[in-house]
């Protein structure tokens, strides 16, 4: 098949999820879910093809960890897709209705985007968690992986869609997956059958799909994120959240890059600071002023500020005051996460109103920012954008809505010219 | 000034516009809505201008009659921006609140997107409108209008601009133009600085901008709206819908384009329907049956089916029953705004549901889809796409949310490995 008829077909299967009932989505969820168990020893023997090949290309071993699949992984995917049968389905939800006039009610409604393109990188697990949000949601999926675990991934995506054609009523393409990169280059530009890409990888990988595509991208681009101690921050507080921030896992996104200290407080907080961050071996960079009060950090480069370190390490910048601070935050900022440490109840509003980013904390780690520990339940992505859906990205960020009218005949013409009738414009919800 | 600057300036306003107070919005609003009529007659001066410019260039009638203001036009417009401060603040709106554990919770609330750039043809009062919406919604704006049009946008803005100007706190580049299309071109390439382009104008203006710019897009493409009559109609409002749905303004996007009859219902319905359509010089096209059943309907050609006409013209199809009609339009549709005229609740219910259009109707004009119509206010424009925001879209469309948490010193740490503290995850909203 070519890309246009797998989008078609996606496209036709999404017209009947779109208003299949919440049973029969957790019912073919449910065999998804047994299905992986039940060929848990299959997909072991798939994954060992991906993981010999990937050891003879001198893949990373991060990534090679990454790839590498056991028992336990496998249950873990299958609990993964039981969580999604737990949750609410998103579709169907009435968000308001308005009575127009006597007999003329418009509600809407949420309902399903239609066809999702869903690109990802190395993790098999990706494939049930996406596939399992997906449908739950009512939306047809187009799966790619990447190629280190394209064993992998075939094999769990045709015991998915074994499930899912189990179940009478539910179409078995609502899942489907691609596999060479000129296939992604033709997906890109089917924007007549597929409603949304949601691209999951490297910075330059969103831009790139970003750049070539009319569909609507979900994306997320940089995580810059920002701690700021305030002059009122508690000492205790700051000292645990900022390591936590940087360190509970360095590589994620919501993980703190650059820190702000307020000047009154700095020679009270940098000093200890520093040197539990240099404990745990965090390269640390600063501005003249933080080199001054902590000459163990060496001279910040102005890259650094507007740089993803992703890593063990951390750019400090002492700032005079609040307005400095937020002021920094949203030009250097990505829009990801940013933390104030403070007493001070009012500045803390303030630096939740001010700063523009998606999740804006006060005294918790930025590493909260997460789907799951916000309670939305599993996790599509971070989203960067500043439309549709922002931050973590749960079911909710799949679904859209639609106007549902009802009359009695009424026209339009009734409404307008002279001796028009007016509108009640009742809201009942 | 070029336009990074004019994108910076409105972002760095748009900052402050976030979190500005209602009542300061309102100000400034009001402020606009006097100035404008304050200073009609220089309004007036400068649109005579237009006039005169557009008539030597041999510009159509209709357009020129869209480009013509007069003093009822510009009250028009100073009560369009006063029907705004009328509208609740769509910010600062609380969508959901999760305690994710004693003192650590996190809340979901609207805010501004950001930098809205806006392009649109030759009416001037759109000026004051997208400018009074995007205010009210805290988003700052760069305004493109039509060359038509150009030296009554100018005072306008001028106008608006100084309004702004008068309320402390407001900044005043909160609401910025351009006026030439190399600059509408650099615009689309500032992904950085602003966050969503609303096009207004021809199809293919919209599918131009989508395909030149990485910014989001909040767009219309065409309007192929339908009407189907089923079997179980009633007569006389299946005819005043149907009439009404093409005639009450056929340049509009939400008129009927195709009209599909139930077969056991059209010879008792499509002869008199057709002599009604003929009285009003609506020409028309059918299938083979509709030119057996009535043969005054010139024979259809397969590319009507996808054509919005904008016209008094209108396709007409005989199908065998109502999942072939479902079929047609969810084929031929530009999921826009589609009618069943049918006294069968069931059915209603099940194309409501199966038809995949953000508007879908029973029993109602199709004309009806329409912000003001729906009771949302004033309306920023209809929109095609299946994210965001679709359909009518209001206030609402031009917001998106933060999640601001807040605790008291917790760590990610805490709540991971061993001895993990769990979650509580209790909605309060």
């Amino acid at each position: 098949m070519n890309i246009t008829e797998i989008a078609k077909n996606a496209n036709a299967s999404a017209l009947v999820l779109a208003h299949l009932s919440t049973d029969l989505k957790n019912q073919a969820l449910s065999l998804m879910a047994d299905a992986l168990e039940e060929h848990c020893a299959a997909i072991l023997v798939e994954n060992e093809k991906d993981l010999v090949f990937a050891k003879k290309e001198g893949v990373a071993n991060a990534l090679i960890a990454r790839l590498d699949l056991n028992e336990e992984k496998v249950r873990g995917m299958a609990k993964g897709i039981r969580s999604v049968v737990a949750l609410p389905d998103p579709v169907g939800q009435v968000n308001s209705i308005m009575e127009m006039d006597k007999d003329l009610v418009v509600e809407r409604v949420t309902c399903p985007i239609g066809v999702i393109g869903a690109i990802f990188e190395s993790r098999p697990d990706a494939v049930p968690q996406i596939s399992s949000l997906c449908l739950k949601s009512g939306n047809a999926v187009i799966l790619k992986g990447g190629t280190e675990a394209q064993n992998s991934n075939k094999i769990i995506v045709k015991l998915l869609v074994q499930a899912i054609g189990k179940v009478p009523g539910v179409p078995a393409s609502a899942v489907q997956m691609i596999e060479t990169r000129s296939e992604v280059a033709d997906m890109l530009k089917e924007d007549k059958y597929i409603h949304l890409v949601v691209p999951r990888g490297s910075n330059a990988f969103v831009k790139y799909i970003q750049e070539n595509t009319r569909i609507p991208v979900l994306g997320h681009s940089e995580g810059v994120c920002h701690g700021y101690i305030d002059k009122f921050a508690d000492r205790d507080k700051a000292l645990r959240v900022c390591l936590d921030s940087k360190l509970q896992y360095p590589a994620a996104c919501n993980a703190m890059e650059t820190l702000l200290v307020h000047k009154d407080i700095s020679e009270k907080i940098l000093p200890d600071l520093v040197a539990k961050f240099r404990e745990k071996q965090v390269e640390l960079v600063g501005c003249v002023k933080t080199c001054q009060v902590v000459p163990e950090v060496a001279p910040v480069s102005e890259s650094d500020w507007d740089t993803e370190y992703n890593d063990l390490k951390l750019s400090i910048k002492i700032v005079d005051g609040f307005s400095e601070a937020v002021k920094f935050i949203n030009k250097h900022g990505s829009g990801h996460t940013d933390v104030i440490l403070t007493e001070d109840r009012e500045r803390a509003e303030q630096f939740l109103n001010e700063v523009s980013s998606s999740s804006v904390m006060c005294n918790a780690s930025t590493r909260f920012a997460d789907g799951f520990r916000y309670g939305l339940g599993a996790e599509i992505g971070i989203s960067t954008n500043r439309t549709h859906a922002r931050g973590p990205v749960g079911l909710e960020g799949l679904v859209i809505y639609k106007y549902k009218l009802r009359g009695n005949g009424q026209i339009a013409s009734d409404y307008s010219g002279a001796n028009a009738r007016e509108f009640t414009h009742k809201s009942l919800k």
